[in-house]
């Protein structure tokens, strides 16, 4: 598709790609577009030549699909009357991602192409703070207060024309606005004309408070299955709603945040390729420099018996099993409660049962490594006289290092959630670097019981 | 909530558990009876009856939220007609996710239970390979042929009687049930009575195909945003649909699992705490025992150069820190590249370019990290006479290890996925095994230079 419409473009045949784009939908137009713009097969003015051949109804959702890069460029392009037309066809929520993206200028223009009312409501939106439930939500859904009618809330719903799925969940309002029931359009449907809402209506609403935390509120649409989940305010009035693509846009955003944590590396708002090598760098440097500083930490402890391994220099070489097995089982340990707790299937209540269930595991898991590390040594070093008081020093040590990690591993995550730190950021390498430090310490002082070594 | 029931549960006080029920969400209420078995505060029979205190259009949503062992208490107390009712009543998706969990004599009895239409359907969902687009599919859908009015569909649509998302959107097919247009519910309620629904459809239909991976239909959802997918078999005949709930589950579970391989960790198919000790255990003992024995590579590598650090011994405190920059540079970059495949933003063809990207990110990273080391250890050492060559040996050292494993890092989950193994395998653990030896052989051998050191 791409390169038909490209040769399209070349040869100046704009009614074979109007017909081409009718047959699209509005993501993959945007992906098109948006990837002539990437590999640079198209000139700024090219570009907004193709968005203009979008019909109307298309342009402002393939436009609200677009990279923010694209967008800026087009809203550049546009004449202030242009801007208005997409402006009036966005959903708010596609309003204010727009706006949270653009400089300064461009959001001034955006604010200006935008009527009163959706100012209004863009302004609350953006006075949320950032990954709250509030700054996620959007303002166009169906409220009804209690006493209309079924015919009445179809005619609504008929008169509004928005095609989007926040029209399939209708919420029953009190006169003060308060939030007291839901239906949805097929209980319409199958009601009569000259019903009450508030008598076919679902009394037992499940909401989200604007303060709410984005990620709950995501697994919140895990729990439930529901399209939209309505947005209160703290009397019970509802503010907004938030709908199921969003909250999956948010669990992705979340998880990739939570991918790029524990791997020691700042996340970035971009995808891998639209990040520069430069700010790939400057989001990887910082955690490897603190890292790399704080192993000094190890390197310390090793000097510092330096006689132990001067007397057995076969201790050195054990000392990348001791630290690998040791970083591996703290990793397996962080990685299962962070991810737990992500899903909320682990709390910090549950803090005695999670240390009380990896020690378990990790005697069961230290014993068959250290067993199976003293059969490994007996074989390997089976010439060295010394072989089986070499064998039970690295089998103890790795004993140690697996139960260490494993409490290490569980705890640091959930210390950093008790006190508001990102769990993720207490993950494989910032363990590795502890484990290392508290294995090699361990290792050596069971040296020197067991080669004898004074130092 | 949960203490309110209890309590009345004690008291056997069923009118007001009933009660409680009723102004309670279905999966609030599967969450409440699953604590009460979890917890063992209520007897096999007491859960049944609980569970028989639900209305009837309850129970069978309520029983779809269940963890697999309560359902199987369930059935087990079930006559076999309260069990065709719940059949009945249940999604067949849901049935089938039920059959797939239970032992083969519950199954037995479940199919049954199912009248013979449904079992038909059952069956040919079974038939799909395990994470197929078919095998998450559900039946239920709605699907009108081209020259049926809007009336014939909204009347359809009324005496169905479900209440699921899955009637919002209508499938358009052809007189041999090929897949031509779909259309919401909105489009009928905003159109004449006696429109054809072949005129008012949209022909656009993205589609995905029984056997298309479930991690590409998650992202197809992610993409497009809609509330279902159409799945078509090679024909282009519609056989299901997949709804965005389970679109998110499939998500949720692919990054579990992604999250369990990334820290070697066997995936469990049970939460954290419903798998026992021993099961964790053994899900994380298979891979620290391969790569605790394929360290032994690394401590082969350390003994082989014994010579170099009885000569130079600080040469052995540096090892974490070497290992631990290599360790990290090639977890960042393979956590990277396995997310940006697992999103679909990078795919195999892009080898080249990713390859190329983490080697200039590597140099400006090498760098750094290589100048910063070398003042620690000017610092750390300053009373050592040979301080600047063990710098200069080091700094090198760290740049060789970064280059690499970054190298390293990228290569290996892009090869993992030509291959068909999970690219998730290819992350820290399994990476920093490889890094450590490499890391050593080089630092080594740049040693034995520096410090013109004969083995």
């Amino acid at each position: 598709m791409y390169e038909i419409v490209r040769d399209a473009v070349e040869e100046r045949n704009f009614k074979k790609v109007k017909e081409i784009f009718s047959t699209m939908n509005e993501a993959d137009i945007a992906d098109l577009i948006q990837g002539f713009h990437d590999n640079r097969e198209a000139e700024a003015k090219d570009i907004s030549l193709l968005f203009r051949l979008l019909p109307k109804d298309t342009a402002a959702e393939a436009f609200a699909y677009m990279d923010s890069d694209l967008k800026e460029l087009l809203i550049n392009s546009f004449t202030n009357t242009e801007l208005q037309e997409i402006i009036d066809d966005l959903f708010i929520d596609d309003t204010v991602d727009l706006i949270e993206e653009m400089p300064a200028n461009v959001v001034k223009r955006i604010l200006a192409a935008a009527d009163p009312e959706s100012r209004r409501q863009i302004n609350m939106i953006l006075k949320y703070p950032e990954d709250s439930a509030g700054s996620i939500m959007t303002t166009e859904y169906i409220y009804m207060k209690a006493d209309t009618t079924v015919k009445e809330t179809l005619e609504k719903i008929r008169s509004l024309g928005w095609v989007k799925e926040t029209v399939y969940t209708i919420y029953v309002t009190s006169q003060d606005r308060q939030l007291v029931g839901v239906l949805s359009i097929l209980d319409l449907l199958t009601s009569d004309d000259d019903e009450l809402v508030g008598d076919i209506m679902d009394p037992n609403v499940i909401t989200v408070e604007t303060h709410e935390d984005q990620e709950i509120v995501a697994n919140k649409f895990l729990k439930y299955d529901f399209i939209a989940l309505p947005v209160v305010d703290n009397e019970n009035r509802i503010v907004g709603i938030v709908t199921f693509d969003d909250a999956m846009d948010v669990a992705e955003e979340e998880v990739t945040e939570d991918f790029a944590h524990m791997a020691a590396v700042e996340p970035s708002e971009e995808s891998y390729f639209k990040t520069s090598v430069f700010a790939h760098a400057r989001n990887r440097i910082v955690w490897l420099l603190v890292l790399m500083l704080s192993s000094t930490i190890s390197s310390v402890i090793i000097g510092h018996y330096e006689a132990a391994f001067a007397t057995v220099p076969l201790l050195v070489a054990s000392i990348p099993t001791l630290t690998g097995t040791g970083g591996n089982c703290g990793s397996q340990t962080s990685t299962m409660v962070i991810r737990g707790m992500s899903l909320g299937e682990i709390e910090l209540k549950d803090f005695f049962k999670v240390v009380f269930k990896e020690f378990r595991i990790s005697l069961i898991v230290a014993v068959i490594l250290g067993a199976v590390n003293f059969g490994r040594i007996c074989i390997q070093y089976r010439s060295d006289p010394e072989v089986l008081k070499l064998a039970l020093c690295v089998s103890l040590a790795i004993v140690a290092a697996v139960v260490m990690s494993k409490l290490i591993g569980c705890i640091l995550p959930m210390a950093a959630k008790a006190v508001k730190i990102d769990p993720a950021l207490m993950a494989a390498p910032f363990i590795s670097t502890i484990v290392d430090a508290s294995t090699t310490l361990v290792f050596f002082n069971i040296a020197l019981i067991v080669f004898d070594i004074k130092l």
